[in-house]
């Protein structure tokens, strides 16, 4: 297809503004963007964002877990499709951009080839998916995962904060539990999947880049940590006899800030919550409590790191006289992206902002879930101070434009060299 | 007067455990010893200990704050005393042995003398104070400060937890409010202080010893402080672009561990409570609310050291791109042991067991009050792992016997040998 002058970026980057603003007013709360699964403003944010992929030309329908969907037909009817897609659902009190921004993005793409009357050799797809963050029931990846069909039997009995189920919430808004199955995408009909996301971290600001590339969405593993030492008499015991809980602890989390980004600058560790027992001010603690998260892109760094972290954590237990324990109890394997989409993208970006960056996703996306069974790459588009999931969320529109003409570079790129589509192999 | 024998030191301690068992049982709950300053366990208490006093042939009153008081009289009638005492109230779920085990002490001391048929150039002077551990009104030291006459005017309107003024409660068990005055002391009437006390730490176990020598008692610093940063996503920011609150506070907590035996083996910094916001798993915390509590026996060396630790907190803030506050909200100089009967006190117990040891107490006492009159001295008793404010604390009989031992030589030694006693002056 011919490339997207500028100016038409431009033109492209101030409607997916106005179309984020005027998506942010469906809301259940009028003061705060909050729009989660499978709630009226769920189904009100699907038909308008199926009126904008029918004007873009699309065929579009909801599915049977109610994600909005559209197609925009191949060289030959029933061409597998590149699938581009992310969320329209939103954390509470949120911002505007995260999630909506790849959908909207993906529409002006369709845009574009309507307006140039052209077709590809994959059909192009684009989901916006009714579940990514969970909000409503504590379960993430609903949408996506009604693709995959991977849904475990159990989630259309969880309850939402009402006791609501998801299987009740589906009747609600005329769905039905038993079709969840025939939302469920066979293998050959999607090529590759083709996310753009807000990064929601500081990495594109700090490098004075609007568009870097995702090489991986980040794995990570939660545990619940724990210091046991002696209580004692702040006042009457010394230094060299004590116990110290919190300084045992304390010691640990200077191991772990150093020890992380020894082992790679993409890995990130945080100690999030500590509390200390008996916790009074004439009291040397004797038992601290603490949160371990680490995060990175290569599933065995990661365990690495945390295996190096948890030895350290026995050796000064064991120096200072104290116990020590640790529970994993989540852990989320990383997801690479494929390399081939990865290096379509960093050609895009390299043609429209002069040079590339690629960096691991820090949060999880809807690709986590589509990877299961389709070749997943994402775009990053630079946020202001990294803020996601907060009112003052925001982007540029200057950055809009540039991705509208990496992302359309892009998708171009893939359907038309992808093996399955026919054409040559992406090198 | 003759030393006491090894078997009347046994027979005495074996006298004073049963004591501080039969005291025990004075408490407003069967089971946990609970005896609070001016209850009905109080009165009983003085009661008790006054019979004692009186059968050890002493003069007995109660005085006008509520003091037990006993008086063994000199060679001469009126002479100045040499003044003994420690506590009878208690923290609640108390040990047994914390204050009363110096009274008891005292009491057998003068049962010696009585037993010999000795008078000394200085009378002898017995007090169980009423209130040292401030477990009902939230001050502390109120019976040692009825002898020293400083009672602020406040005081008497200060209520318990039951808005039960301090003048009601005297009222309540017969004392008049308007009377507290008389409790005073002359400066002359005294001509020091000695106060037998059990250790509440760990040193004299460590030691291998029964019995200490306490140089001073500690002064303490109380401290708020915080590190403001900023919050942040555990997964999207990179970590040398957090500014983590927490982080910053363990390098402040290991610094302070640190630092604080460098400065001098007496010293003790402890960090006892500490609470991070917002405190979720996935979160940076942006904010750390921590208490600093130092005590040590100088006041100049505990100045140094505060210096030093809040000049690194802020080198730590400024580093990290953080902001550090502190509040010091409480402050208690440290109260220096009388040269010339820690000398006393010193030769007795070498005398006892071999060697002494000389260290600072890390918990308050009355002679902390006393010690604004009249020159104080302390002898310190061993106790089973430095437990206190305790059911479990305990001490051994034999460790008793030997401090019988020493406390009778080191009292006969004072009360013959003090300048006002007509004797030659102490080395």
């Amino acid at each position: 297809m011919t490339p997207v002058s500028l100016a038409e970026a431009q033109r492209a980057a101030a409607r997916i503004m106005a179309r984020c603003d005027r998506l942010a007013t469906i809301s259940e709360t009028p003061d705060a963007l909050t729009r989660v699964y499978l709630s009226p403003e769920h189904l009100q944010a699907n038909k308008l964002v199926g009126e904008w992929m029918a004007a873009a030309g699309m065929r579009v329908w909801q599915d049977s877990v109610g994600n909005i969907c559209g197609r925009y037909e191949g060289e030959q009817a029933g061409a597998p499709a590149l699938l581009l897609g992310s969320h329209l659902d939103t954390v509470r009190n949120a911002g505007r951009y995260d999630g909506m921004l790849g959908v909207l993005t993906a529409i002006e793409t369709v845009q574009a080839l309507q307006r140039q009357n052209q077709r590809l050799p994959l059909a192009i797809e684009i989901v916006g998916f009714g579940d990514e963050e969970g909000t409503r029931f504590g379960i993430t990846l609903l949408g996506s995962r009604g693709l995959t069909g991977s849904w475990p039997e159990s989630w259309i009995n969880h309850p939402d904060g009402n006791s609501i189920t998801v299987a009740q919430a589906m009747a609600d808004v005329g769905l039905d539990a038993q079709a969840i199955g025939l939302a469920a995408r066979e293998v050959s009909d999607i090529a590759a999947y083709l996310e753009l996301h807000i990064e929601q971290g500081p990495c594109l600001e700090q490098a004075d880049l609007a568009l870097g590339v995702v090489t991986a969405i980040n794995g990570a593993r939660r545990l619940n940590c724990r210091f046991v030492g002696e209580a004692g008499h702040a006042g009457t015991v010394p230094m060299a006899h004590r116990k110290d809980a919190l300084a045992a602890a304390a010691e640990w989390m200077v191991f772990i800030e150093q020890a992380a980004p020894q082992h790679s600058p993409q890995l990130v560790a945080t100690v999030g919550t500590l509390q200390c027992q008996p916790g009074a001010v004439n009291v040397i603690p004797g038992e601290v409590a603490l949160s371990l998260d680490i995060r990175g892109p290569e599933d065995r760094a990661l365990a690495e790191l945390l295996s190096e972290l948890l030895t350290q954590a026995e050796a000064i237990a064991l120096r200072r006289g104290l116990s020590f324990s640790a529970e994993e109890y989540y852990r989320i394997p990383a997801t690479r992206c494929d390399e081939k989409l990865q290096a379509v993208l960093v050609d895009a970006v390299t043609q429209v902002q002069g040079r590339s960056l690629s960096l691991p996703s820090g949060a999880g996306h809807d690709a986590i879930a589509i990877a299961e069974r389709w070749p997943v790459g994402m775009l990053f588009v630079r946020c202001d101070g990294g803020i996601s999931h907060h009112p003052a969320e925001a982007v540029k529109t200057e950055d809009v434009a540039q991705a509208v003409r990496a992302w359309t570079k892009a998708v171009s790129d893939v359907a038309m060299l992808w093996p399955c589509a026919g054409g040559e192999r992406v090198a």
